[in-house]
């Protein structure tokens, strides 16, 4: 037995989960949030539906940590440090370095370094917290799962855009995608569901959040999807544009007199369905709680119409398909997008089982007869966070 | 019997073909070259294969023009100038405005200058074209026939990005599209050679040319379209770089230090096949010949699967696919370009008859039992304008 805690830290937030492995039980959960502002909160939740609250400064993540491994202690849910045996770290982009979880060390660290130059709101920030980690627990195996790391089976001519070769040579400009622990973690639940080995099986999964990810995965493996050199590319989303014509930036940057950063700025927190709905909103309830309003109706139609057409192009890309999978917020919680989606499918031989598509939790929705499986997959990170570091266990010294 | 000339003008150049019509036999043809420089090239191609060449200064449009017809008189092809009937102008660009051709009056002209914004380089050429000849020949016809017209029909969901709604209100950015007389021209050929109403059909039109496009054509009408606001958009072209993820831009600009013209200069111009192979080459039978080097087998797998994609997302966008359509001058001619396409859509039902589509000309290339029926349709966009003139005339007084 072992307690592992999977840790997914942002510049101002820490949100962690403590598992007890291989048992894979939730011992403990929390965030802590504003950490180096002023009145940061720490809560923790435990136990049969318990939970600590506290707010108080907490200047720097190293403190934040320091607190909740004290908290742990005065919970009573650990005796003391030494119970926890490794701790996993998410990392939003490895670049072209890391194709699974590794043990880091000091060469990790350079390379997240490295590569945070493509995101550079968040490498920094899971560098906080690993090193934070580090000096707190210097002895324990300390893991980096990386978002892209799912992505690096993806071949050639999926990752690399149609611009002069010497811009992927020279600055790495390709191809990263997103979203891939989760995209991992819910086609292999499909295949065990299916009861068929993953080598045997092309599935699509689409992780619908806020952000939003589509993805071929072919044996068990991504050779496809839709966000690209950064998270704005693919699917409308909450409010980021996904695929457009980069001949507008051009067109609009001059009518708005603005310059690219700005403009950059507009496509990835003022479009997707937020910008479509004149603002009313980014969240698919209130969207669907809307949809009388025209605008509404479009920027749904549109949200419908861009991943049936990924899925589309997904079934060409494997030249087949066995499964698609639902997942994330919108994908686990909304039986109207799910069902609008597979609805315009129906030539491909896709057919959801409505009683079922209306439950919720992990099932398969599809009817019996579905040429290709549907299914509702509640995607879970932390999890395969805490996995991995217990795989790699065993290879830590 | 009516004699119809058709007119591609550019802003050094004026293309042209003259019809019998409605026997649809074509007269003659010619190409004026370099108008406003020096040494002006004159071409005319009549009767069996007979050839009229002429280098001279030809400094505008108008004179361009005169020399034609009066060369046309010349050469005993026209008896006088009152044998022309009627005169049909390519447009690029009809904005919002046009959903089909339409006879030249002032607000036409007026409209095409307006929208001449997203056409820069086209439209003020195509008006140079109309003005020359509505002077010197007043009193026939002059029907204008737009490269967008025929995607007017694309629903709301398939043409607005999914950007702030105000851009498409007031600025009027969204997809266009582009080869649209290509598209309708093969799309009708299609389901006459499938002997069914269009209206039952659901068909894919590949124009791959050195800029290309696919369509998803629904009872007879553009649903969606790969090219978008302008023609940078959709699958990897000769030089253009067809879809990216526009974040790519200000990265590439800050390494390169270079404005969003240069950028966009890039993607139109250094981009698609051409920047992938190093600058081998944008010309598909250059990379045949060499298709054993590692750049160029890369470049070719980038087009076939971007294709692929596309046909696939273009199944899932109409349900269905009855046919699938190659033209221009890739889909015309290559023979592997067709098999490597069609090669990965086996699961679609899509099979390829080798025999058949080893063969030049308009016929059906798929075997009997396929699915998806695949047609090799060589496009005639000349033969369109010249029958949409026709099909003016009664309502032009």
């Amino acid at each position: 037995m072992s307690k592992t805690i999977a840790i997914n830290a942002g510049s101002s937030s820490l949100k962690w989960q403590l598992y007890e492995m291989p048992a894979e039980t939730v011992i403990a959960k929390g965030l802590v949030e504003r950490i180096g502002l002023n009145d940061s909160i720490f809560t923790v939740k435990y136990g049969e539906g318990q939970k600590y609250e506290v707010v108080t400064d907490i200047p720097d993540h190293e403190i934040a940590v320091k607190m909740l491994l004290d908290q742990l202690i005065e919970l009573n849910i650990l005796a003391s440090y030494d119970e926890i045996t490794g701790v996993g770290h998410r990392v939003v982009h490895g670049g072209e370095y890391f194709d699974k979880s590794v043990i880091i060390d000091d060469d990790v660290i350079a390379k997240i370094e490295e590569v945070a130059v493509f995101a550079p709101l968040h490498n920094p920030a899971h560098l906080m917290g690993i090193r934070a980690f580090k000096h707190l627990l210097p002895d324990i195996i300390s893991v980096a799962v990386f978002d892209t790391a799912f992505h690096a089976s993806m071949p050639r001519e999926a990752y690399l855009y149609s611009l002069p070769l010497a811009y992927y040579n020279d600055y790495k400009v390709r191809k990263y995608g997103a979203h891939g622990t989760s995209h991992r973690y819910v086609s292999q639940r499909a295949a065990d569901m299916l009861e068929q080995p993953i080598e045997d099986l092309k599935i699509i999964t689409c992780h619908l959040g806020n952000g939003g990810s589509i993805t071929a995965v072919k044996e068990g493996k991504s050779v496809d999807t839709s966000m690209g050199f950064t998270p704005l590319a693919g699917i409308t989303m909450g409010t980021r544009s996904g695929d457009i014509d980069a001949a507008v930036l051009p067109y609009l940057m001059k009518k708005l007199d603005i310059d690219i950063d700005e403009m950059l700025n507009i496509l990835n927190k003022k479009s997707g369905l937020l910008g479509l709905t004149n603002g009313l909103s980014s969240d698919m309830r209130d969207l669907q709680d809307n949809k009388d309003k025209e605008d509404v109706k479009v920027a749904l139609d549109i949200f419908y119409d861009r991943i049936r057409k990924y899925i589309g192009s997904y079934v060409a890309a494997m030249d087949g398909a066995d499964a698609i999978v639902f997942t994330a917020g919108i994908g686990e919680n909304s039986a109207v997008v799910r069902s609008e989606i597979v609805k315009g499918l129906s030539w491909f031989g896709v057919e959801l089982d409505e009683t079922e598509n209306a439950k919720f939790g992990e099932h398969i929705i599809s009817t019996k007869d579905s040429k290709i499986k549907v299914l509702l997959i509640p995607t879970d990170e932390e999890l395969m966070i805490a996995r991995d570091v217990e795989a790699l266990r065993p290879s830590f010294k």
